[in-house]
């Protein structure tokens, strides 16, 4: 997905929040200011993808600002939240009939999980309505079945994308396994924005559910294949089906060839996105690219 | 005032409203919103006043998108609006003792007409609700009774801010012209933001309040000597005491030696200059310069 003129606020919001988050200091936050308008006047064009753009952008705030990850506290506090709820959230999906009604609630949890996202103008996000969403909300695009048939006994990469959100996905691993997957989990080898590195895999517990724990080689946002480490490719290279979570996967992946079956799990929260796949904003997203 | 941080998405996002509404073209809405984000790379700093900038950036965007008056249609609107309550809200004014106190309040409906301004982050406004704001608010900053001496029987101008607003400042010239004084009504010579132009000052009638209209010469916000005409600099020298509305005069004023008392009329709706005149967003502050 290509940026649209509504992105270039967002980018700009979005940078304008990470950099207050990275610094006190009002001088720094000006020259950052000022650097990062001069990096979108650069770099933002109809024809950049949002999630490169915003990936190059948080790089630059953080060595700008000298901090190396704004969002540490946010991560934690998303962590804690998430861990809180997932007793409860793992008895409401194991409630359903095991198999594809199962499956299905696990993505779903993986996808309501997605919502947890700051400084994303005009979303906002409560990770503790977890449980109240599963019962509410339901997908707009369902590609659910398909993939259900898909995974059966088969290597998955679950790419992941936020912190908090990453707790969530442990219950999708967790069905998975007893569908016969293997399931590798790819996390950011670096902090960028709110994105879970292997610290917030280890603090809700990951390791212990997934069968391997990997990150992208890189603290670039989504899935760009020109950005990740040759560890990763090899492992993208043994799998069989991603599950890849976020707009950012759903920005980068629609802009490259992979040449696997790819699950994209994500809320829809901004409209640029939702336009582009054709649901509304705040909308569950499921779509099968194969 | 010089900009703040927090100024900087201001500056963008009010930039970017102003593209939406110039242009329905998404390729010139990017090429107009790259080319403000350069704009404020070369121009944003701390040493920048936030009303200089702001008149630089919409003269910009008015070129680029080739509209030359994008809030066309919203100063009609609240040009409309206002006309419709005058008559309500002079009877309120009238209803106060003559005086000092009728005169207060004409500065009061002066300054709660400066709430009419769209596109400042975080600011709502409706310029219906200004019979009920003029019983229940008050000013924060309050130097009206050393300007009700100073005005009597002297030669004032006003410096007019937005188009509705403009309708209530009929009714400070009433008051001012029953206290003797001549009085002379400057506005923009081009269309700028939401700010009144002659067209805006014939279609609420202050031609035929005033004792002289007239044009700063410059499409510039607030007021700056070294952007004005030479015509409204004569009629400055010749006036006695200046009243200026909006935090543009505010930022402007500031900034510069004037030789003449000012009192400064003015919603703080933002942040930053509610902290740099020592109140809380959304107060009323009359303060005066001399």
């Amino acid at each position: 997905m290509k940026a649209k003129f509504q992105c270039a606020l967002c980018e700009f919001s979005s940078g304008w929040e990470t950099i207050k988050r990275a610094t006190k200091d009002e001088k720094l936050r000006i020259k950052a200011v000022i650097e990062l308008f001069r990096f979108l006047a650069d770099e933002f064009s109809d024809e950049a993808v949002p999630a490169w753009i915003g990936s190059k952008k948080d790089r630059l705030i953080r060595e700008i600002t000298g901090n190396p990850d704004p969002y540490m506290e946010v991560k934690a506090k998303d962590n804690e939240r998430a861990l809180k709820l997932l007793p409860l959230v793992r008895t409401a999906v194991n409630s359903k009939p095991e198999g594809y009604e199962r499956f299905r609630e696990a993505c779903k949890v993986a996808v309501i999980g997605n919502a947890a996202d700051p400084d994303i103008l005009g979303h906002e996000y409560d990770v503790s309505s977890v449980i109240s969403l599963l019962s509410h909300e339901d997908f707009a695009i369902d590609h659910i079945k398909n993939a259900y048939y898909l995974v059966q006994g088969k290597k998955v990469m679950i790419i992941a994308d936020n912190a908090g959100e990453i707790a969530f996905d442990i219950i999708l691993v967790e069905q998975l396994k007893k569908m016969g997957c293997k399931v590798v989990v790819a996390v950011k080898a670096k902090p960028i924005l709110n994105d879970a590195t292997i610290e917030d895999a280890f603090v809700v517990g990951m390791n212990e559910v997934a069968d391997k724990l990997i990150t992208t080689g890189s603290d670039v946002i989504g899935l760009f294949l020109n950005a990740v480490s040759g560890e990763f490719l090899a492992e993208l290279e043994l799998c069989d089906v991603i599950i890849a979570k976020g707009m950012g996967c759903y920005e980068s992946i629609t802009e490259q060839e992979i040449e696997k079956p790819v699950l994209i799990l994500f809320k829809a929260k901004c409209d640029p996105v939702a336009e582009d796949v054709g649901v509304r904003r705040g909308d569950n997203v499921a779509v099968l690219i194969s």
